[in-house]
């Protein structure tokens, strides 16, 4: 289907905005995503005609509520071909991850166990591990990656012992837009007896996500990178997994009986879930997910690697090195412009990109660089935008060189 | 001053909306509160014109939406007389005395220590004590209460001995709404070298909190209580501690140098804000703080405990049995009624209050109760709204008695 991507634009308020006066290009998407009206739509109506807190409400307004969270929860499960009682609600990826790292592998890793990284991992899928591997005794691991950030299978097998536990990686990182063989790696590391913790962030939302077809025991993603609230994120971990999880917030909701001195706690996914929940965030990522299997993630694949792949192909001839490029990430630099002078330009013009280390320092050291520019697409981006982003990287190109 | 109060309601969609056909009488403002227009449309606006990460952000776009960000550090932290460095955004309440049981008290507590609570506590301020005494080896005791669910201070003097180490407590019960003598039991707390925690999800935004005069080194608070976002809340700690509260969570930005197989962290309160944050809810706390400032912490004090007491006083002329009343919120039951019927006979006339246990198990047994009925008030709320309470208590009792 030939989708009209440029009509979908209208749904996003934010992309008539100006910026420095420019009109708003914004290409920071792999940071955080804009928003579509029928997800802020969603919000307001609920603080409007809906609020309420949720469970143990005797009245219809928090019946309600309760049927709208818990009904995400199964959205999300269908979402990512998980059950309901699956998916834990957390604060984003990064809760998401420190959850499964400190309430289950914390407790099951002991001295001399692996752990399987990769120098492509974003921080928040490796400083907890640093951290787990430091109280346990474990060791990480790094499995290589070829030219393009990609593990390379028949080196990664070299790499993986008897004693790898876990695999935890990103099924797209978050400065190349690599996608990795997730599938593949992870029956690599089930044969040797470990489990596969997938950091998601990148992915859902962006490409059709099925965690028992990838093998993922974990899978973490967070809803404000796939048009949801911030604030919101979904752990999934297999059942008999979560029912060994320890939860790691003790309070309202997750409790089964207390008293003075002593509790016991309901089963997962509701021991994890103390307190309050984001209800509003909840709601929002129902709405996000909506809109996204609206236009189908196949669909939005294509259209986010189609943009990808011609912002790469004009940066290079705009005289840019391109690191690398996946979906709708390209990473670059202007060879003898910092990466952060360049996107102070962009900005100039309207040009919102990210630049830095992107929570990324080992892929820095990996691609033996300081920091890089990023440029990161969603489908509701369009040609002009790339064109916008070639030729303000043309224009920084000539100024930094004094050649205007 | 003398407010219009009624007028203030229309910043408030929700209160125009029907219940079962019935025009919406709120009554559950302890659970969650309602939103005005001025914080809806701070979540509306951020979305359709400011939405962009924080942090690193090399645009205008990001820049200010950091600026935003951290100007609500600043709000939250003049809001109860601290320090921007003193706030840590959290998920809420019990994320906040989480991360100060785990993060802080974990490391601090050894056997033989003794941490003081209440009955009174939500579970929020009990379960995580519970932990960190199974973990350290530290043991909770309680302060006696008085008849209203009030500390006595003699009676406190005498159970608090030379090995306390923490009081934890409430400043407001979200049972019987009992405002605890917490300055004084703090003085008394810190002559014995304890630290002070102070459980403020009941009392940020219904009245003037002054944490430096409180006493209070930690003071936990959710947004979604005090007219803001759900998936918001803020932990205040006094700088010293924080700077030796270790993080929980570990990811992007709470880094400050990352290799494979080691990393350092950034000062508080960065340490603990690892991964993207819930901005639009920060966003919306400052929108909300604004709000409340407006109309002034002591008229709402006033306000709420006016219609607080005469809820009390019509519940009791109604038969019903009140355990207890302070600020807007009052507790009671109606003999022979079991008070998940009661709420359920409300709910059918449109008026929402909650029924059970009120995440307070312990609180319950004090009062030898399995459960009770509470109705609470906010500032919004109005006498028209306490009548309809009063008379939907006297048609349920009627109801129920068969007498209709």
């Amino acid at each position: 289907m030939d989708k009209n991507w440029n009509k979908l634009r209208q749904d996003f308020p934010i992309l008539a905005e100006k910026m420095n006066g420019e009109p708003l290009v914004y290409l920071d998407n792999a940071a955080t995503s804009q928003k579509p009206k029928s997800v802020i739509e969603a919000i307001t109506a609920f603080y409007q005609k809906e609020n309420a807190n949720i469970y143990r409400g005797t009245y219809a307004l928090s019946a309600k509520a309760t049927e709208a969270y818990e009904g995400v929860r199964q959205k999300a499960a269908d979402f990512i071909g998980g059950e309901a009682s699956e998916i834990v609600f957390t604060k984003g990826t990064t809760s998401a991850i420190n959850l499964a790292a400190f309430g289950y592998f914390l407790r099951h890793l002991k001295a001399g166990d692996e752990i399987a990284l990769t120098a492509a991992e974003h921080h928040s899928n490796l400083v907890p591990w640093q951290q787990v591997a430091a109280l346990t005794g474990a060791k990480l691991v790094f499995l290589p990656l070829d030219k393009k950030g990609r593990v390379d299978l028949k080196e990664a097998e070299k790499v993986m012992s008897d004693r790898l536990r876990l695999l935890a990686l990103a099924q797209v990182n978050n400065v190349l837009g690599t996608e990795q063989p997730v599938k593949e790696l992870a029956a690599l590391a089930k044969k040797r007896g470990a489990l596969v913790l997938v950091d998601g962030a990148q992915a859902a939302g962006h490409l059709p996500v099925a965690v028992k077809k990838l093998g993922a025991d974990f899978y973490a993603f967070s809803a404000h990178k796939m048009l949801g609230q911030t604030g919101t994120g979904v752990l999934y971990g297999r059942k008999e997994l979560l029912d060994q999880t320890q939860p790691l917030e003790f309070g309202g909701e997750m409790i089964r009986e207390v008293s003075k001195t002593t509790a016991t706690f309901k089963p997962a996914p509701q021991k994890f879930e103390a307190g309050s929940q984001n209800v509003s965030g909840v709601v929002a990522l129902g709405a996000a997910i909506d809109y996204l299997n609206a236009i189908g993630l196949d669909a939005i694949k294509d259209r986010e690697t189609e943009l990808g792949q011609a912002m790469a192909e004009g940066l290079r001839k705009a005289g840019a090195r391109v690191y690398g490029q996946g979906g709708g990430i390209a990473s670059f630099n202007l060879p003898g412009v910092h990466p952060h002078d360049l996107a102070t330009a962009l900005d100039a013009q309207g040009i919102a990109i990210r630049a830095g280390q992107h929570c990324a320092q080992p892929m820095m050291d990996w691609l033996g660089v300081k920091a890089v520019a990023r440029a990161s697409a969603a489908f509701y981006n369009n040609e002009a935008d790339v064109e916008a982003l070639i030729k303000g990287v043309q224009a920084a190109k000539e100024f930094f060189n004094g050649t205007r």
